[in-house]
């Protein structure tokens, strides 16, 4: 699909060496101006209008609505970030004052973030534009006064070559150096390994399977110097379906979820896998209902046919699994459609076979029928880390399962109730990340304006004269950031 | 010197799950539980009065005032977190409203930080209070509502008993879980080994060797559940010293950093172990009055016959290293007595030879000898990630070299002026930490209350039922925390 061509491996020194050197200048630059360049990328993209949507189309095979949202949302998450950098809150600034008159003095101390260098993003397959070449990976590195590596995704190597040549130019326009963004292809093995353990990078961000977040997350830390890598991969997003709310609730709720786990033809991190109930009469109605529901779904194409390819493999793996029952079984469609699969496994067996916890990248999931609250229980202790759990529940349920909800909060990184978890807010308050293996690193989000903290770090200055403070530690505070001075949050001047 | 039995392999197991077992009970105690624990340990330490001096004297040969300076200040760590970990800023609540009207309609989203689980602590040698066994991580770890286990350092078995007994009664006298604090010896590899692998541990906390954290780090990182490592390890302390200051204050600067690099017997992670300043006069002038201070410092004994057997080694082999000059060689006292060495090297020889770079954990430094200004910004820009680095500089310095300590801030954890690196405040602002290899990760503080942050993770909860949420959480604030709300601080109810 890719037609175009890999870069040569002796040039990675080159364009890494060109990303610390521009690096070196735009590190310097107020935090104003990474804002302005963060809102110029925005204008950008959303100056070139439909020519961007249809190469999207083309590569990924995503409805146009879709992509119009997931563009709504690129460009709002550009903005958002820009905000949140030039108000400075995410730097954490804290000032203690000096006290002369203490034995021994105690030195003047203002910290503040920092950031760390050339970061390389490796983009996601399933969000051509969000989680791609000028998602989030890109915003939060750029706001927190990185230099950005992107290597295009193979799947959709014109969507990204388009959306860096918007970023080229929103570069050029605000007077940024050119080396801040490089844009570049290589499907080989060794053109991301040669990335992650160049020297000078300084950190990785990547969305996609574990198999590819693991590798890099190994190559980062067998350098001789380590590097961070944020890498958000695989998640089955546990649903949990409480019994008073199946009673009340089944035939909605079936409705909801069935549209939760085809969204996007399941091609969402956050796609429900599993739901997990009592066995009951409620249960079999909501059973009955998700079946039906799942099959009215209109079937549509995947990305591309490797990710078809293996999401009709290991759905198939996943029904010839001993104890699995299928209700629908998950059939190839003309081109690159797939529909949509149920399978079913008594808790039992789900407790005894990890196999079944294993992600199958699509419209499938798979219901695990407990005996009673003690089997639900130990179904919620079993599983892996995730980015989401979810939990459907009446009020009387959740003040029977309160232990239940605390101890799902540490199994993941977002914990819904009586909501799916397809929909990720692009809010300070949201947290898109978990627990291992759903991400590498549990305290960091991929989404949200705290996603700036992945690439940045604390410097701490001690009895630096005023004039050599950076603007953000000034003592009159000239940009009005809300700072913790001497243990009290203050967005003034420290008077 | 350690009369205290390993303990058996086969029993880290149940350590382990043990201290697991204690984080379930623990991690839902209130703030202000973990706050009261936090202030028993400090009580119950001051409680032992001269028991517990006697025995670090012994073991560590570190002279009473310096203990109990370093207790004074280990109770006060405890405190200060105490009081942290009860104001809850360190939780970084967000919170952002639901928009039932939006289409779709935004949830309500709230983010709070929560425990990752048992926490593996290894103490430093060199701190048998403040940076061991009662010391910042397990004071840090218990705060963000971990458990601990402590591994004994082998250099001071009894003090870190002692310290385990107090903690033991402070957990036993409030009401907590007996397993959150367990103290185990263990001096073979196998027993950090199965800690560190062990799939219930969370995280681990580790101050000394550089050897000694990388292994650590890279036992966490084989695991097939990766954990964080916060090792501190090895850090040189650059100072650079500029010119119109050299001129000016020769001889006060040198009577300043001979007395940084003998304090403690250079036995500190922020031991200045290079200077570099341009050749001229003044620079003679301060080198002859180093020399006077270093030779009349009395010398003292070291903390065990290892540390002063490898800095006789390691100073005796810079010696050798091909243009080095000798102004004073470190030579052995009676007992474990080492005294202090002053070497020099051309800046030249200095870039070509990275064992030149290296830590000598003792009483000595290396002069980098500059031709000109190019020399000296070369020489700060080939230093490896430090703790701290310093300037000492005059205003018209400074302002000269301005691009110089800019370069410095992406260097180290914290940068000084006109002070010396020794000294590190328990305080917010403070940052203990610093680019690889000074730590394992960057990103975080071992010193001052942001370091409960290693050990938390966030979680949110989306469209939680006021009556599900955690008091941090609630709408009416009951624990008056400052969260941001909407985007805005407050500290009272969402009303």
């Amino acid at each position: 699909m890719n037609t175009f061509p890999d870069i040569p491996l002796n040039q990675i020194d080159e364009v890494v060496n060109r990303s610390w050197q521009a690096f070196q200048e735009y590190r310097t630059l107020p935090l104003v101006k990474r804002a302005v360049l963060l809102r110029a990328i925005a204008a950008e993209l959303e100056d070139m209008g439909d020519a961007w949507l249809q190469a999207a189309h083309e590569e990924t095979h995503l409805p146009e609505p879709r992509l119009r949202t997931e563009r709504a949302r690129t460009i709002f998450q550009l903005e958002s970030y820009a905000l949140a950098c030039a108000k400075g809150d995410w730097m954490r600034i804290s000032i203690d004052s000096a006290l002369p008159d203490r034995n021994p003095p105690r030195p003047d101390l203002r910290k503040m973030m920092i950031p760390l260098g050339p970061v390389i993003v490796f983009g996601a397959s399933n969000f051509p534009y969000a989680y791609s070449t000028a998602g989030g990976d890109t915003a939060s590195a750029l706001a927190a006064g990185c230099s950005v590596i992107v290597k295009a995704h193979p799947a959709h190597p014109q969507t990204s070559m388009l959306a860096a040549q918007a970023i080229e130019r929103a570069v050029q326009k605000t007077g940024i150096p050119a080396g801040v963004f490089q844009h570049i292809y290589g499907a080989s093995f060794e053109v991301g390994k040669q990335l992650v353990q160049h020297p000078r990078s300084a950190a990785v961000g990547f969305t996609g399977s574990f198999s590819g977040g693991k590798q890099l997350f190994d190559w980062a830390n067998q350098r001789p110097h380590p590097i961070p890598v944020f890498a958000e991969m695989g998640s089955i997003n546990p649903i949990f379906l409480l019994p008073d709310h199946l009673q009340q609730q089944a035939t909605v709720l079936a409705e909801k979820i069935a549209a939760s786990v085809t969204l996007g033809v399941g091609q969402f991190c956050t796609n429900p896998g599993l739901l997990v109930a009592i066995a009951s009469e409620g249960l079999e109605v909501f059973r009955s209902k998700l079946i039906e529901c799942l099959r009215q779904t209109v079937p549509a194409e995947m990305l591309h046919g490797g990710i078809q390819r293996a999401y009709l493999e290991k759905s198939a793996q996943l029904r010839e699994q001993p104890g699995v029952e299928t209700h629908l079984a998950a059939t190839q469609g003309p081109a690159l459609v797939a529909t949509s699969q149920l399978t079913q496994v008594q808790a039992k067996q789900f407790l005894a076979d990890r196999s079944l916890h294993q992600e199958v990248f699509g419209p499938a999931t798979l219901l695990v029928v407990c005996a009673n609250t003690d089997e639900l229980k130990e179904v919620a202790a079993c599983i892996e880390g995730q980015l989401t759990c979810s939990v459907f529940g009446s009020d009387q349920d959740l003040h029977q399962y309160r232990t239940l909800c605390e101890e799902l909060t540490h199994r993941c990184g977002r914990l819904n109730f009586n909501s799916v978890p397809t929909g990720v807010e692009v809010l300070q308050s949201s947290h898109h990340g978990g627990p291992f293996p759903a991400t590498t690193d549990a305290r960091f989000t991929a989404v949200g304006s705290d996603a700036i903290l992945r690439f940045a770090r604390p410097i701490c200055y001690q009895n630096c004269p005023e004039e050599m403070l950076p603007d953000e530690l000034k003592s009159d505070n000239p940009l009005q950031i809300w700072r913790k001075v001497n243990g009290e949050w203050r967005n003034g001047s420290m008077g």
